[in-house]
């Protein structure tokens, strides 16, 4: 690592191939030609946190304990800033910052600050039903202007199964039962897909005729800039 | 994480990319059906421990410091078996292994089992220059009566420019470069090649005729049957 940079902490597990492509995608928007001048990233891919989307629309906070001890963990190994490869576990993320001194990144937020560069004003949310229950990405998209749109209740249950059933099940996931409700959402006037489960980004590339947005791309940007890193172009 | 199960520490940073490559096949060697069924992981992907090839060359044991120092903190936060994705590291092997009581699993000697489990007489070693001179696969090979082959000088020099001014440095790899070395070697005998620099798995995938062995993905498998978990067929 590069003297004066900090060290980035992953709150993981949630879940585990999640946090493997959030740990690439920071190695890959590095400016390094070398490993010494990558960041130093610590992670603890807990996978004794219980299921977020299970915890929420069961109204327990489970999850909660096991994340800010993670958090102490990487912190009292010299995490400077703290990041968490899951958008549902944001719901606990006020919890865990007022546990630690550290900035914990806030990915549903680093999204919305992107989509309004870019001049969205509708954006749809692909996403579980624990995000969007606990209406995880809209308080910074409202306050932003920008419209969210949501699946239909079959499209939420198309996209529990792909998330659960395939992605986090180990098995080969079939993105393309997505695509009508894809289209349909493109009819409402989406601008941009969201791909506001960690699991998404690993089976949906490229996109169609409006662009795919990766937040888990985007935290990794995030964490590089806030550690002190330079960013690829 | 299943109750019982050890936690897998991993001494990470040289290479990052080869970091993340590691705790991929962990993931991807583990049978789990839920977030919760696969392995807690700790990773310290160390970024400051100097170049293993440098050091060796030059006489110098300076990643020996910060590689323990790496293991006690992942034994400090849980880490019951640990494991290092640098085949040159292996160098300093029994110098962490002496600093901590949990096993460090062994790169090298899990690959010279594997192929004397498979029949292999003659085998080919791909790997640093670093690798080489330091001698870190041959009592293991020697041991089990497995002949080992290197590449010329020449094979050498390209070997470390595909691993260091390519892939560390983040470039688009020309393994094509190595071929004309891989076609004498198998005319030498090789009854396989050993991609005993963990950056090379990343670019070299299945093979031609004769098959190209991963030693990061049989220590993946070797530390999930560690930890107690199951490894996919």
């Amino acid at each position: 690592m590069i003297h004066g940079r900090k060290v980035i902490g992953i709150i993981g597990g949630m879940g585990p191939m999640a946090t493997a492509d959030l740990f690439t995608k920071i190695i890959e928007s590095t400016v390094a030609a070398s490993d010494q001048e990558h960041m130093h990233v610590l992670i603890d891919s807990n996978t004794d946190i219980p299921d977020r989307t299970a915890c929420i629309l069961q109204g327990s906070d489970a999850p909660l304990a096991p994340m800010v001890e993670s958090a102490k963990r990487l912190v009292a190994q010299g995490a400077d800033v703290l990041i968490i490869p899951c958008n549902t576990a944001h719901y606990f993320h006020p919890g865990v910052q007022a546990a630690v001194d550290v900035p914990v990144l806030n990915m549903p937020e680093i999204s919305a600050r992107y989509c309004a560069e870019r001049g969205f004003s509708c954006v749809a949310l692909l996403s579980t039903a624990g995000t969007v229950r606990a209406q995880i990405y809209e308080p910074y998209f409202e306050k932003l202007g920008i419209r969210l749109l949501h699946p239909s209740k079959v499209g939420i249950d198309n996209l529990m199964y792909l998330i659960y059933d395939e992605v986090k099940a180990g098995r080969i996931p079939h993105p393309e039962r997505l695509y009508p409700e894809i289209v349909a959402l493109e009819e409402q006037g989406a601008q941009a897909f969201l791909l506001a489960c960690t699991e998404l980004p690993l089976v949906f590339q490229g996109g169609g005729r409006v662009p795919f947005i990766d937040p888990t791309l985007l935290l990794a940007r995030a964490a590089v800039v806030e550690a002190g890193g330079m960013v690829k172009e």
